[in-house]
């Protein structure tokens, strides 16, 4: 297996030395297998065939991993990840909106995403392409939620609201990360603003063109 | 198993005679099964404990059901449905956005929705209360998009925009369920409208609110 730098979700590292070499080992263990998923059909690969694949045990696979689909996301998306501290920290500006308080906080936090080699990007092909795969992206996703929510609340914006929009932010999020994994857009920054730019004319009448 | 009134979304009817039959026997079962998930707790049930408490085998359970999150979900949701059609159907108003379209297409389509007992109340609130359901729900409201976005483009949308705002509208229809089932609020229309005027403020400036 080859090191390679954390490309997309960037998760804070735990502290305890002992803890990091584990979840570095994971990591690397997460990219090794998802290489074996992408080069034999994540469908088509037992837990079995994909330990053996990358030189270790069904028992070994299961001490990293809860199960086939927890492996193929480990590698592209840190589990710690706290975007709701990220936006409790930023400046309120006279003019922001939910809207951009949250694409400022996505950008900020995928800053480091974009360097992505071919591999990595065909994971994530194979991710929105696999249902069960993009059913546990969406649910990963769906746990962000609360902490986005406190942090608006935070910056003076109503509960209910607050939800929503962060609910909401989180769908344009998953539309950026797709349209780049499927290179509709060049950078992962771009297809961010893109997707953003998309909810604000989505309150504009539709006849104005 | 007592006979009940569609009341969540009502899913196109199969054709067949004998497919309604077997459509509508799959239901009641869903509606017994979701009470006895109810009652002893949906993680603390096995599928062989939950179909002999309705006083089927497993093997039966597993004629109508692929698993025993398939069950607890087939009571509120019908797997047919499709917003798309009624959007397609919708004649666009002068000052129609993206919001107020996918807003009447669910308010139109769940026009019905409303009359829920407690006990149906019990089950949403269930739903949303497990992460495996939450995660399926979720996942079944994403496999929505594809028709809500071609409907939006047919309407004039360019594709991008209509894709972004379906996601994020599907988000807002998955917080009005939410807030409807847990009694924040009196009716699932009057949730569906907070919660799209919700998105609506997401894009003015949080000071001025």
């Amino acid at each position: 297996m080859r090191p390679s730098p954390k490309w997309c979700y960037a998760g804070a590292m735990p502290t305890r030395v002992r803890d990091r070499s584990r979840e570095m080992f994971r990591e690397r263990l997460a990219e090794a297998l998802s290489e074996v998923f992408v080069a034999r059909g994540f469908d088509d690969v037992t837990v079995a065939e994909a330990a053996r694949a990358v030189g270790i045990s069904r028992a070994t696979f299961f001490r990293y991993f809860s199960s086939k689909e927890d492996a193929a996301l480990a590698s592209v998306e840190g589990s710690n990840f706290d975007f709701g501290a990220v936006l409790a920290d930023l400046d309120l500006r006279p003019d922001d909106s939910c809207w951009s308080l949250l694409q400022r906080t996505f950008r900020h936090s995928l800053a480091g995403v974009g360097g992505a080699t071919s591999s990595q990007l065909d994971q994530l092909r194979m991710i929105h392409a696999t249902p069960s795969l993009r059913a546990r992206l969406s649910f990963r996703r769906l746990q962000l939620e609360p902490s986005l929510t406190a942090a608006l609340v935070g910056h003076g914006v109503p509960a209910d609201r607050a939800h929503t929009a962060a609910m909401a932010g989180l769908a344009a999020l998953e539309v950026a990360w797709e349209r780049w994994a499927l290179h509709e857009s060049p950078s992962l920054a771009r297809a961010l603003d893109e997707a953003f730019a998309d909810l604000t004319a989505a309150d504009k009448p539709i006849s104005a063109g």
